[in-house]
């Protein structure tokens, strides 16, 4: 298949968006490519070589993947050996070997917590204004619930949303991971697919955790802030856990509220960046990489995407309970990965 | 950025390894193209573009992400409307619209559970017989937990390896998905990043329950093991979180030693299919798919590479066990994301 040469070359080349496997697509392109007079299919191949490291780990996992065959030939397990001989300290003897990444520039991709296939131009055409309209007691209840924690995160964050907003997204990396969890060990134990759903909760329970790790970049914590987000998250772990095995639709129904309110802090933020209440700094590095912005983004750019990322975090959440309430397993519609 | 036309167009659509972002990038590829002579560059273009569906999801995808505006144009809303106007019963409001994607062959992708840039081919040349060799007591103690645990399956199971695969899958997904769920809980108690950690050890969830839902294909679990199951997830479940709480070194080398383990009993599930005790039937079409092996693969080649990947979850699980072992912590270490 590695040898079909020129036109499958570039698909292949997308199915195999991880490090190893880049280099691995890199390579056989370039030794398909050497047997043709199609050149100019380099290009492509070059840039996307830019983005891998050909270290002692890359060699192993080209002269790996690169041969068909079943079992390993001598050369091969030697190239194993000396690239992990390679290794330094305690890789040594596993051999466990991180991809390292250059970005087109040259220089080192430096964030281990995500790869450039993970950043996304955020949609901000996206509606901020849809709203579901509470119909049945279990959404009132999950209304009312978000409506009520919104009264004393007002009076203990007053008008400091970037801090606000940091400490929200504690909060709101919770059910996506918890979500994923309980999904996993579902599918585990009934023997069935989950349609996808696992991986959609596990990416936004990811992407709220980056917000975080922005906004870390702009407001620093304090110590009783962080001993509210240990207290907060012992408290919403548990519950959060609980109210997804007795009902998946009031808490995911609970999430697409949350992400309302997220939406409207974020709102109130950008009033306040422009009027001039808080500095509009100049975007964190991790930013500028993840959302794929200009290099000259500012904090307002950073709100921006990351409403847009709580708008679609509001839409999967309440298509989620929705289909539930129509008696319909998650797995049943295909989970929305890579929405954000 | 969009705009550079050829040259960044390649590196572009890797860092895009989203569908969203597939039909972004391509459709700016064919809009840059348009201004250009480098007509050949079409052709990767295209072949990419077979990978991603270009329904009405994929028309406002591209219509939103390939203007850089920040406020959206009536044009697109009006987009956006006619393509959630286009969906179906209940993602008609949300309009979060899952991304349809077809195989080079013109067939649509049927996995939900995993994309094509999910598919690896397995490192079968990895060192099968690397063993940690317990020196202090919690390695002793993680050794003998999983020896013990050893003899009962044996004889539970007998020969049936094919059943004692699947069954050893739905414990073997457990420890990732607590492991990635404690660091990301961790990461936000402590404003700090996960080196990367969270995301290998959900991945090694993901690639065991992948497993799991391979032999789900050959071997159906009976009542009684199902039953099974759901007691051992629920005991393991609850014991591994306490373990990881109290010992992340004790708990990732006990993996370490579940993963050798595993190995073992792939071997010997090896031989039985050899001997023709055991069926050498035709791997299933998500094997195929999930490893990328020849579509005349066989049972044999799925127990090879299921192996292959248990032998790198016996590294990384070792490997994170050294780190603690030597005083640091596993940020400090950038993870192996992608090592499968």
């Amino acid at each position: 298949m590695m040898r079909r040469g020129g036109a499958k070359v570039a698909s292949l080349l997308l199915k195999s968006a991880r490090p190893r496997l880049f280099s691995t697509a890199t390579t056989s392109t370039i030794r398909s490519m050497s047997h043709e007079t199609t050149s100019h299919l380099l290009k492509p191949a070059a840039s996307m070589n830019t983005w891998i490291w050909s270290g002692p780990g890359g060699v192993r996992f080209a002269s790996t993947a690169s041969s068909g065959e079943k079992t390993p030939s001598p050369k091969k397990t030697e190239d194993d050996e000396s690239s992990t001989g390679g290794n330094k300290g305690i890789a040594s003897y596993w051999g466990v070997e991180p991809s390292k990444i250059t970005k087109e520039d040259g220089t080192e991709w430096k964030w281990n917590c995500f790869r450039p296939w993970e950043t996304y131009k955020a949609d901000l055409t996206i509606d901020l204004s849809k709203h579901h309209v509470p119909t049945t007691f279990l959404d009132r209840l999950a209304y009312w619930t978000v409506k009520s924690l919104r009264w004393p995160t007002d009076l203990f964050f007053q008008r400091r949303y970037g801090c606000r907003a940091m400490m929200l997204e504690t909060v709101a990396a919770v059910p996506g991971m918890v979500g994923g969890m309980l999904l996993h060990f579902k599918s585990l134990r009934r023997f069935e697919q989950s349609g996808g759903w696992i991986k959609a909760l596990l990416e936004e329970a990811e992407n709220e955790r980056m917000h975080l790790m922005t906004f870390m970049e702009v407001a620093k914590p304090k110590w009783y802030e962080r001993a509210l987000v240990i207290t907060v998250q012992g408290v919403f772990f548990n519950a959060y856990f609980l109210g997804y095995l007795i009902s998946p639709k009031f808490a995911h129904r609970m999430v697409g509220y949350l992400e309302e309110e997220a939406i409207h802090s974020y709102t109130e933020f950008l009033k306040e960046l422009d009027k001039g209440n808080i500095d509009n700094v100049p975007a964190p590095a991790i930013a500028i990489d993840y959302w794929r912005l200009p290099a000259d983004a500012t904090l307002r750019d950073v709100v921006m995407v990351v409403r847009a990322d709580e708008a679609h975090h509001r839409d999967v959440n309440h298509f989620a309970s929705d289909i539930h309430y129509q008696g319909r397993e998650l797995k049943e519609a295909p989970a929305p990965v890579g929405y954000h």
